[in-house]
């Protein structure tokens, strides 16, 4: 089965927001085992989105289109769905009392406008929507499924994880089941080359790889008569990605984080962390902090930015400073231990480097960072030349040093 | 003039990467003052390749694709813009030559694949990459223009600002220019309406505004005969905006961000500031670390994740505690003045809140979070209600502390 794409809005036309939904369907569509062969984004525009929308219909057997669903002139989309598969526009009762109801909650006043929201096309699937007034479509026509979903990514998603993506699984003739387990540690091309043949072979199971920053992705996708076949097929595969890459897996659910993996670890292990950063400037303490209930195993911080700082805050002393300088291991070590003394924390994490785009010398260029963690007497360190632009070299700094942190903690058991 | 995009490349249809090229791109091209009224995305496939661009050719002055220029077998786009402009492939010599100084400067070895990628078609312009191995092309096609951009961010952005703005810019019959006013401390609704005549006026210049995280971006486009008499429209609308706006505007620059506004008050008034985060976790800080150069104005901050933690680093009372809790107007005072002294800083910024998603209460509800700005003796301290994820309330809350910084700055002079 083939899908397509369409995005809706000249926001998107004018680079205003990053199309952030094509990258989420797209996704969701590679993980139902739809073929995705064009995307297209126009404006809102009545005469080139019937186009758009007239061309994907000779072509591709799921539609899925985002945007225009707004109360306002310039939202479209319903109306030229209506009009390609000839349906007239009717009032959905549900639909409007919900709009009411959303309104109402906020305290917003309804104009005439919200009500052409509460219109779908005759005979469709009216999605829901908790998160706004316009409610999803599904128009099944002939042969073409036609799918609209309004436009903000908070209404879209959980409208797509919830209502669309079970109905679409069900169209399938086959079952399409997908695993995705997670590295981190390791590099794109090495992690590509240790399963050059898994990838090349393209049977079922495939195995595709994504690359993130600092970690590497695997989807693990099977086809069979039933989900339990599917995941018959996925169980040897995922065996053999454990087998080849062990540790470096931190993951095989794919709403889980390298921090959430972590915060996990810490729980387990009933250990607390503290971070001690320089160049990643609260970067790293940021990402653990994503994690609900962290709390629990991080207590407090430091940014230790000047060398008066990390004396002070961490107790480096004046001669490291002296003789390796800032950007050293050895400064990099009595900053992780500094940090877990103050703080009274089994692991103290500590990223001193130089992020640029000034202040590299010969021997010392841009891009040089050393992460250290230090727990129960001993520290885990290493020394990492990263290149890119300041932004580039801190987020890398900051997913080798949970890397490590990982490491240190899996590696005490 | 009209121009089209269209990406290339099957990890965009796999959702493995989100579009930013197409945003980038979509902006410059409104910069440029250029119609874009379709984008497509397409795989690595030689038939779908040549039936977008050949549909683009048809109704668009300028094509602009991206991607598909690597060496491997997949790399298609030359080849199909060569062969739908009738164009055979040569070699360019100093393509090839400085396919060889970058490998060689990089220690890798060069393969057979990559000497395709010194072939272009006969007679186009050749755009060098000082970042990797694929020139771009642009070729002049009867009534198109057509150009081949590399995929990758790092390639695409710097060639496309230093090489293809300035090619498109002089093709235009008439000079568009644009300035970009950047305000910070007000939201987007309230923006809009304070200059809903300037938006819906039409004529030339066009105000544009562009929602960010607690920011609001106005563009200011205008057509004319030369840059001067451009710029001439320019002048009395941005004064307008400033009349209007007054200090919410932080810069008419495109390149500074709010942090960077921040240094460059810090430096004029040579001030000191340091940060105490909560519920934000580092990324305040994290934010004013993006600015080179920083070194000189922030030399530690904090992280008090716990009540200790407050209390042992910032020297925030127990009783406060005990009174109004760590979520409050008078803890985060105490933060804010605590970390100012802890650091010997001339300012400090506090932020104190409820992230979610668990934490909140009926009194004291998720998105709940207090900022206060110390500075000599005064604090000034903002309650805010946020609403929407833990991340979404980290980021508008790390905007907002950004804000009153900025403001507590300009106030003292």
């Amino acid at each position: 089965m083939t899908v397509e794409l369409i995005c809706v809005g000249t926001e998107l036309l004018l680079g205003n927001i990053v199309n952030t939904n094509a990258a989420f369907l797209s996704e969701q569509c590679a993980m139902l085992g739809l073929s995705m062969y064009y995307q297209s984004v126009v404006g809102d525009n009545r005469e080139r989105l019937r186009e758009v929308l007239e061309a994907a219909k000779g072509r591709s057997d799921v539609i899925i289109l985002s945007g225009g669903l707004g109360p306002t002139q310039d939202d479209l989309t319903k109306e030229t769905a209506a009009e390609v598969t000839g349906r007239k526009l009717v009032e959905d009762g549900q639909a409007r009392r919900e709009i009411e109801e959303f309104m109402a909650k906020r305290g917003r006043a309804i104009t005439e406008n919200n009500w052409k929201q509460a219109l779908v096309p005759e005979g469709c699937k009216v999605l829901y929507n908790p998160n706004g007034t316009a409610p999803g479509i599904i128009i099944e026509d002939e042969d073409t499924c036609i799918i609209l979903l309004p436009g903000p990514p908070d209404e879209l998603v959980p409208m797509f994880e919830e209502q669309v993506y079970p109905y679409l699984h069900s169209l399938q003739p086959e079952i399409i089941c997908s695993k995705m387990v997670k590295l981190c540690g390791i590099g794109e091309s090495a992690a590509e080359t240790k399963i050059l043949d898994l990838i090349e072979r393209q049977q079922n199971p495939t195995v595709a790889p994504y690359a993130k920053i600092g970690e590497v992705h695997l989807r693990i996708t099977a086809k069979a008569e039933s989900e339990a076949a599917a995941y018959g097929l996925i169980g040897p595969m995922e065996e053999e990605l454990k087998r080849r890459f062990g540790s470096l897996i931190y993951t095989d659910d794919p709403q889980v984080t390298l921090e959430m993996a972590i915060a996990g670890l810490l729980k387990e292990h009933r250990l607390t962390v503290t971070t001690a950063e320089s160049c990643t400037g609260g970067l790293l303490a940021g990402r653990l902090i994503n994690v609900p209930g962290i709390s629990a195993y991080f207590k407090e911080g430091y940014i230790t930015y000047s060398n008066e700082a990390k004396e002070k805050i961490l107790g480096v002393a004046p001669k490291t400073l002296e003789a390796y300088g800032a950007v050293s291991a050895e400064t990099a070590e009595e900053m992780a231990q500094g940090a877990a003394q103050a703080a009274g924390a089994d692991l103290g994490v500590a990223v001193t480097g130089i992020a640029g785009p000034d202040g590299g010398t010969e021997e010392k260029p841009i891009g040089l960072v050393y992460i250290s963690c230090y727990c129960r007497g001993r520290c885990h360190t290493q020394r990492n030349q990263y290149t890119g632009s300041r932004g580039k070299i801190r987020a890398y700094s900051v997913a080798t040093a949970l890397t490590l942190l990982r490491q240190t903690i899996i590696d005490m058991k």
